[in-house]
């Protein structure tokens, strides 16, 4: 089928453009200067990750659509962890020249595919070329009426739960990383996450006092919600959800392990959570998270490690 | 002062986001999961670029705080291009660990500076390690009520008008290309665009049909509108502004020359342009654009050349 190369930036944003169905909330579709979407509460909630070759996915561990489907998924779980609902992604898309057409192709099926499950569409973007793929995501959306949901609310006295799984992709992670090729389960969770994308309206429903998606581990991000608070977090390992399926290093990944977008969040004492939710801790005075009373493990990443 | 891989991730956003001013359309700056802009028309416009070293800028032709201006620019014109207003931007930063520190806070205070001549912000964004630096730029805009301003409203009697300067940056790169260090003006153009940022306003106020800025060139954009209208744009090239800075190549540069995002719209035939827009043509049946009636030069660039 060719290179992108070969076909050329305006051909090739054409070939891109037509594998993506526009949703009720893109006023203005790809083709102009800009996208125009609806942002009907009068505030647009924005977010931005950069995705790099090599940092952030590997071409040899993970096909273009599942790389598209998880470039879409951390950025639409960050647009719920702010308790709204995804409108629209925005795509900078840079590749080799040599890249396959079909290659990007399946990469765009990917964000769409990841962009229908949370009600949202790919309604603008760029293309460029580089020596490696990079992707450039940015998504929108509403908040409806409501506050958003920040990592700064919870109190003490507040519970802390979990949605979601945790663990999953970094276990899937490090079977990638020994060679193997399961349990099938893991490495599909490194491939493609799975964000629980009804955990925003959920956390509103139940009155969350603040609420992230889980994107660097669990303990790293509960970590912004006791700095953001002011507050000290305290986490009971015993409830924190290990599934067998981890293996015996099944804690750690879940408490450090990034890249799953499950959600934590603190909820008043009195919140009757439904069950999809885990309550793992507690809000008290003080500062920091702390593990069964202690510090807790290292390990939660950092994007520029020596 | 050390470089960003020294400072860490978090460290490194802090200081970034401390030299950040948020204007009032911010409601939610940097710090949460994802920011929140006002959006008073309920629609948000949109757009999004990436921009890696070596292919849109180098380091060793530009500084740091002239490839943060020049980032912001190119994102915050395309806003200004749909009729709207800009309102805020947010930047992933990819870079290599060893980038100094310094030079990261140059970048940020560079695109903050643009961001304030367009009456906008950086209100999020993100920093990653990779190989060679890259931004990705996401501009935000409101159209205040009114529709935008889209590329495909060009009919057949309309005229053809320019704002801002067409040529400078790309006869500033040849310089820079050749080795020269002057004319000092083209250099700077090539740097830092200036992009009139109040021609979105006054396009609108002249009843303009269509806008885009020119970004890969005037030909280039201009068959953009040729193409969206369903019409063919003829292009005078006595008409065309060359001042004599430009040199010997002066017209191709202009004709051809991209990344000045000045602005191109069409008019009705009645509309009493003011003397910062020059009209350079008409829109007629047919499709394509004609220079002085004949096919025009190429040289128009594909961001995936051979």
């Amino acid at each position: 089928m060719g290179t992108i190369g070969d076909l050329g930036e305006f051909a090739l944003i054409g070939r891109l453009t037509r594998r993506l169905p526009q949703g009720p909330a893109v006023r203005l579709g790809p083709g102009d200067d800009a996208a125009v979407v609806a942002a009907p509460d009068g505030r647009v909630v924005a977010t931005t990750d950069l995705l790099v070759e090599g940092r952030h996915f590997r071409r040899d561990w993970s096909g273009p659509y599942d790389i598209g489907r998880k470039a879409a998924a951390q950025n639409l779980a960050d647009v719920v962890a702010m308790g709204a609902r995804p409108t629209a992604l925005l795509v900078g898309f840079a590749a080799p020249p040599g890249t396959g057409v079909e290659w990007a192709e399946r990469l765009y099926d990917g964000l769409a595919d990841e962009c229908r499950v949370a009600g949202a569409s790919v309604a603008g973007g760029d293309v460029v070329g580089a020596p490696e793929v990079a992707l450039a995501v940015t998504a929108l959306g509403d908040l409806g009426g409501a506050a958003p949901l920040t990592r700064s609310g919870g109190r003490p006295g507040d519970v802390v739960a979990v949605r979601g799984r945790l663990g999953f992709a970094s276990a899937g992670l490090a079977l990638l990383a020994a060679g193997r090729d399961g349990p099938a389960e893991l490495i599909a969770a490194h491939r493609r996450p799975e964000p629980p994308y009804t955990a925003g309206d959920e956390a509103r429903a139940h009155g969350a006092t603040a609420l992230l998606d889980v994107s660097d581990g669990l303990v790293q991000d509960l970590g912004h919600i006791a700095e953001a608070g002011g507050v000290r977090i305290e986490v009971d390992s015993a409830a924190v959800p290990v599934p067998e399926i981890l293996g015996p290093d099944g804690l750690r990944h879940a408490l450090t392990g990034g890249e799953d977008h499950g959600f934590a969040a603190t909820f008043p004492e009195s919140a009757a959570l439904p069950p999809s939710w885990r309550t793992i801790g507690r809000v008290v005075e003080g500062t920091g998270v702390r593990v069964d009373g202690r510090d807790p493990p290292a390990g939660a990443w950092d994007h520029f490690p020596v």
